[in-house]
């Protein structure tokens, strides 16, 4: 290389999946990233915090410390794969308070401290960059909080956690039970050996909120996400979902509600198994990989799809916002801060209006369905189709599959708690909502 | 709105169906895109060649004006969507050395006049903005300049213009013509009255150099783009790709190439119809819609899906190129130059690698097969597979449909001369390359 470009000193702390990858991608492509950033990229060291664990990439020893405060000194670029919430945080703010840039893939760090990091970095003029929190290799957050700063976004679907899509795909396709799709998941490293995070959505609900944030220029908290996980989807509601053409994703839906009277906006952010139709592109994003389908007012109807996670994908998303903060820093100039100013409330998700399939365990005799249309017609909950099914266990009971037209959650939701303490169903199996009409 | 922000003026020359809806977002959601921008848009003038032209959308006619160059001094952001090479390019320089940061949805012009405008803004610290110039509403500019700037793409394949996907989509459900549904698209407004733009895949390799420029950080002249259009395609080619499993999509493929001898890296941009496998995501691209597949090192597969034009949709483009445009001024700096040392050089056609699928028309006698896979065989092109029908017009001539394995376009484009000159075929009907395997 001829040309003698500004070093820039970049500080990594982290070293499991993705930050061995970050590294080792660094150092091998050392003189193709300089050329694009217009910086040299120094990697200073590789903060861990034992010097003797095994590491994915073969790396040099002489980079690891376990003395992260520091490395971070005199830094001009820290990327934070640490994970979890501290020592990541105070790392995080120390850099930025030292005026560096800092990239991080923390979703949980993010979804939780995001205003405190972002407002941070505001007051200096640093900037934070976090392609790979939100929907792992996929960009997302340049096209929300940059190509569509000019639109409004109406809603958007994602499915943002592939354990989760890699289990649905295959009960959905195999016809396989949760419980034995998951442990092929966890042999295959899919699936952690504690799956909660991702079954119970609450991975799904803290890129939830990061994807919020942006669409609609708004602090969104996470205890503001609605979260449900799919551990209740059994072999039988997703037989009956493919019976009435449809697949159960666990989504992340963002969206903009008006109220219609007052036409005041607001927004529901929430995590859910939901019916999506056969047809609608979502539907056919297959095993582990995330898409994420954004519905703007000019733009129209626009998806993003690829891998969802991965430790070589993940650092393809971190080294581009790598070498951005490098830019950024030869170009001079203040960081952008986050877009927050909109200021939306969000609302609880008895707000939210859609479609639902309420599945039912009832007795197998006359009468069942007149009492519970009877009760879903008193709580406003209009009926659009019915599908009864003899169990499989015993003779004596049945399936009753009910789509609903479309109808308010709060009454949706209180209608069924009175159909369950009615004595006329058995057990309500599930209750599915309708999502991408 | 309480908060004061510093005001920028903007200048928009042109006001057709892109401009006319820019201006009137920018009008309507003014203190919307203020919160986001951190500054308030003034929109100080609309530039035009007639004030007297029907407009699309209901603007203030005390906008408009036919000088160019005043609008333009003193403004802090210009937008560009006059379309054409003069006087946009000199308007675009005029503002770029004025001090302006630039916005502009002229691919015609970028695709020949790119460097020259990027060197001025390099010159004077502008930014360029153009994520409307490569893929009409979907954010694609952001993801490969800043998002993949930290990996290696290795092949991009772009369903990027509406009017031929329209008119191919249209042929292949319903087994349609070509000049059939080029007629229906032109009264939809889908096609213009001078199609050769699109259907000639003059638009199409546009889109192609300015993507090949971003994707490998080298200046793809226009000119070095190999171009085929869709005009050949007829009904029988259809029918028969449909039997082999394939659809026919019109094609923007852009791909590293490595010499397998010296393992010297080039890049090959090209653009033709070309068979796509039914089951790649590419090949559910369904009517004008427009999508753009990359195919990355480290991040795997992504694709990126969307509306390809239409004026309200290439306005959210251009509005979310102006935000950043503000919020850069704002934060102060110079312009991020485009990175284009990589400067690998664009290989000729001839030096591509893939599989074929050779249409010929015949005699229907015996021996014919044998000499045309001896022509074959002598020019290295190895066959695949085989299948011979009776052509509907005459029972005495067949169409022989030849699937090759992987070859060399050079042999390949030498072999298909010297089966034409050989006097065994009647005709040549096509030469289609498969991609996306």
């Amino acid at each position: 290389m001829t040309v003698e470009y500004r070093r820039l000193r970049v500080a990594l702390l982290g070293a499991g999946s993705v930050g061995s990858q970050v590294a080792a991608l660094l150092l091998r492509h050392g003189d193709e990233l300089a050329d694009r950033a217009g910086a040299a990229l120094d990697l200073a060291g590789i903060a861990v915090r034992d010097l003797d664990a095994p590491r994915e990439a073969d790396l040099p020893k002489d980079l690891f410390t376990t003395d992260a405060e520091t490395l971070i000194v005199g830094s001009d670029i820290v990327i934070e794969l640490m994970g979890g919430i501290e020592p990541a945080r105070s790392h995080l703010l120390q850099a930025i308070n030292s005026g560096a840039d800092v990239v991080t893939a923390n979703k949980a760090l993010l979804a939780t401290h995001g205003a405190e990091i972002f407002e941070a970095a505001d007051q200096v003029g640093a900037q934070v960059y976090y392609e790979a929190a939100a929907a792992g290799a996929i960009p997302i957050i340049r096209p929300l909080r940059d190509s569509l700063a000019g639109d409004r976004v109406r809603r958007i679907m994602g499915i943002v956690n592939g354990t989760t899509n890699y289990i649905l795909d295959r009960m959905d396709t195999e016809g396989a039970g949760f419980a034995e799709v998951l442990a092929d998941a966890q042999r295959l490293g899919y699936a952690e050996a504690d799956p909660t995070a991702d079954v119970e959505g609450y991975d799904a609900a803290q890129k939830a909120a990061i994807l919020a944030s942006l669409a609609f220029h708004t602090t969104v908290p996470l205890d503001a996400v609605h979260r449900e996980g799919i551990t209740s989807i059994d072999k039988g509601i997703m037989d009956a979902a493919r019976r009435a053409g449809y697949v159960i994703k666990l989504l992340a839906v963002c969206e903009r509600l008006v109220d219609p009277d007052t036409e005041a906006e607001s927004i529901s952010v929430r995590v859910y198994p939901a019916l999506v139709s056969r047809a609608h592109p979502l539907a056919s994003v297959h095993g582990a990989n995330n898409a994420v389908f954004v519905e703007a007012e000019a733009a129209g109807d626009l998806m993003f799809y690829g891998a969802g996670a991965g430790g070589v994908q993940t650092a393809s998303a971190v080294l581009g916002d790598v070498v951005s903060a490098a830019r950024r820093h030869i170009a001079g100039g203040v960081g952008v801060g986050e877009s927050t100013r909109a200021g939306l409330a969000v609302a609880p998700v008895g707000r939210v209006v859609t479609r639902y399939q309420i599945t039912l365990e009832v007795e197998d005799r006359p009468g069942v369905l007149a009492k519970v249309a009877g009760i879903l017609s008193e709580g406003r909950v209009s009926i659009a189709t019915v599908e009864q099914t003899v169990s499989g266990e015993d003779a004596a009971t049945a399936l009753l599959v009910i789509g609903t037209h479309k109808a308010l959650e709060q009454d949706l939701s209180e209608t069924v708690d009175r159909i369950a303490a009615s004595g006329v169903v058995e057990r309500v199996v599930s209750v599915l909502r309708v999502e991408g009409e």
